[in-house]
């Protein structure tokens, strides 16, 4: 595995391996845990050669946000990547990535109001502004994401078809504690009363599985069960819970076909996101295959 | 000269030639008149493979701007870029280049508020947003574009710089009629009078090149001289003059090294552009080099 800094140094060994091999590119934020794992050891089984990008992207967060004690593990990172069989692992200097003075933004307007970008203005600004330089710079056949964050995915995926990028989204599905939790470099920030309720996010999502596959398909049913049982938490407060066009992210009312449950909670200072896929009865078991 | 819509046919066309030419890419919104066929004209000089797009694209027009009415003439086009000897024409389809819902749009913030940017509010998104599509498909060695849109120039090379677009871009001069109006698909529509007034927004720029020769280093006095002469030609009104920083496009009050003096006027219901970019006594020669 190369560490390597510049964008111009990243781009001379591209240059040699493309043609011969097929690119897949990771962006992360560091603080490597096994969803990050998950998605460069799918890179990597495929046979292609994998860029590991690095870089906590301050432009993603709002002023308040958790930016400052986001965590930071090079050398853990290091090693981990090194064991992934990362071929570049890319750690870009901010400078280099926002030439001052820095004037240029991207935005996936509809896509990024509702949920997340609701909660947090100018985040999906923020992430598409920097997904779409980091796929300047390294021009991947595919670009490989985590289906936790799947709103983002959404965004980068609209990004990436509006903006005419030649690569190929390839959606992985999330990797979970073993009490259900979603892997995220947030969760160590968690207390151990917290972490300990934490898992109740999951449970939530699985109680309107159950629902749904009973028959339910009122989407106000399911969200005052998921509600009732989030709120019998009384460490966890709901910031959002809801159905929606997996597509649009709009919500639905009356559920059918292939839909998103989107979930976001707060519990102390820690904000956790997840979500759940489901295909309802009836539908052909298609691939998840999205514009 | 290969006439193409699809955006699929340019990249396989442009894949066989990369590696072996270099490629020219000249984005147009058609109607061509000699400033196009210059920018032609440069990019073929150098043997480089030339690509010009042809779309009139309605994000960069406001609402009741004159998108319906932007002069249209294929046929006359496709004559002149053959005469050019350009390599391929593409004429995008609007269907393709905004698949529906479209929803990205690209924006250089603080160089497209003033100027232009103020008197067509969401003129430069649009212009960056098409333009990063444009390079995102055709990936050129070399862009060229016309001085006389020289906001525009700075906003382009802004974003080329600020998303590591892998483009250099090359300004071409602006070409002029006998009488010094600067060329334009818009001039077509100036009434016979209105034609025989235009050529003053040009002289006043003269003039303030003649005063700065004369040693004259207060923008304010020079711009008071250009004005009284444009207000000397009832039928044309001043939208803005002023003297700028050629980087940040900020006005300066005290002139010295590059400085861009930038106009625009309204004759009837046309409105016209032009500059002139001066290198003051004193500097050295240098190209007009930009970032």
């Amino acid at each position: 595995m190369k560490t390597i800094r510049r964008i111009k140094a990243v781009q001379k060994i591209l240059e040699c391996v493309r043609g011969n091999r097929r690119i897949a590119f990771v962006p992360t934020m560091g603080a490597f845990h096994e969803g990050h794992l998950s998605l460069m050891r799918k890179a990597k089984h495929r046979g292609d050669f994998v860029v590991v990008s690095l870089f906590v992207n301050p432009l993603q967060f709002s002023p308040g946000e958790d930016l400052d004690i986001y965590p930071r593990n090079l050398n853990s990172d290091k090693k981990k990547g090194e064991e992934m069989g990362v071929d570049i692992l890319w750690i870009p200097s901010a400078k280099e990535l926002f030439p001052s003075p820095y004037q240029t933004f991207i935005q996936v307007e509809k896509l990024s109001q509702r949920w997340e970008g609701e909660s947090r203005p100018g985040h999906f600004k923020g992430v598409a502004t920097i997904v779409s330089k980091l796929l300047q710079v390294v021009s991947p056949d595919y670009l490989y994401l985590g289906q936790k964050d799947y709103q983002q995915v959404r965004v980068i995926q609209k990004m990436v078809r509006d903006l005419h990028f030649k690569t190929t989204v390839r959606l992985v599905s999330t990797i979970r504690e073993t009490d259900g939790l979603a892997m995220s470099s947030r969760n160590g920030r968690l207390s151990s009363a917290d972490r300990k309720a934490a898992p109740i996010l999951y449970r939530a999502l699985q109680v309107a599985r159950k629902m749904i596959r009973q028959g339910e398909r009122k989407s106000q049913v399911i969200l005052e069960a998921t509600a009732a049982l989030i709120r019998s938490e009384p460490r966890v407060r709901i910031d959002y819970m809801a159905f929606c066009d997996p597509e649009t992210l709009e919500p639905i009312k009356h559920l059918e076909k292939r839909i998103v449950f989107l979930a976001a909670v707060k519990i102390g200072a820690v904000r956790l996101i997840d979500n759940i896929i489901l295909k309802l009865p009836g539908q052909s078991q298609k691939q998840n295959k999205m514009h």
